[in-house]
């Protein structure tokens, strides 16, 4: 057993962590943080659902999720309501102030994504993604595999 | 612009917290979290590091490496040494106690990695780490380049 059979696990952690380091930075102006952009762009795209669909949406535990919508709506970019199908649950959606700064987050995003992928073709950047969501799935299925055993 | 062009910081990032998931569960016996594991990993393969040099290596701003690192002493996994050389510097080195767990520190990576990638070929698991080494390669060409041009 060497180094090269968890190297996965090494890469995908190096290049998540230098996203952090990159989105703190150019996102610093719109006080978001790496942490909590994906919350934004996850309700732009699902607008209305609760924490509990965001956190798992995310693989967020709930604790963190709370802080950080906490934060989210003391910046005013996120809004609570009560779910009237569900006394326990609140419902999320985005405000205006949050709707006007997305395009400007995904512009930053993309460039990013450009920046990482500058040395790939077309075809090699769908063959990652295409692998990619495969780990994905065959995490997401072990993750099931676990609820139903435990 | 759409989503399309931001999947890879999004499948990069839930492949990262669902690792992270995982390793806080099963490295919790060794007083371990998903944050420290990769230090302990890095140690064992360049003994005699400074702090400095595990931060870079493993893309973690500064002050973080020094928090995880003051725990890993607390708990002896780690110690420190006066670099004769430099002597704003301190080697780190693993002790006996944190020598001894790393082969089983590595089967549950090792197991974390077979579980990601249960479903691809031997030849789609090279194709996948030579695409994403391409990527973090971009990705330390651009930091050069910013370091130069600040």
């Amino acid at each position: 057993m060497n180094g090269d059979h968890i190297i996965l696990t090494k890469l995908t952690g190096s290049i998540y962590r230098s996203t952090q380091v990159y989105t703190n930075e150019v996102l610093k102006k719109y006080e978001l943080g790496s942490g909590a952009y994906p919350y934004l762009l996850t309700l732009y795209h699902n607008d209305g659902i609760n924490q509990n669909q965001i956190s798992k949406e995310l693989d967020v535990d709930k604790a963190m999720s709370a802080r950080i919508i906490k934060k989210l709506i003391t910046i005013g970019y996120v809004r609570k309501e009560a779910d009237q199908e569900d006394s326990r649950a609140c419902k999320l959606y985005l405000t205006d102030k949050a709707k006007s700064i997305i395009p400007a987050v995904k512009a930053e995003l993309f460039h990013w994504n450009e920046i990482m992928t500058k040395s790939l073709s077309s075809e090699q950047k769908i063959e990652l993604v295409n692998l990619l969501n495969i780990v994905l799935k065959d995490i997401k299925n072990y993750r099931n595999h676990q609820k139903v055993e435990g």
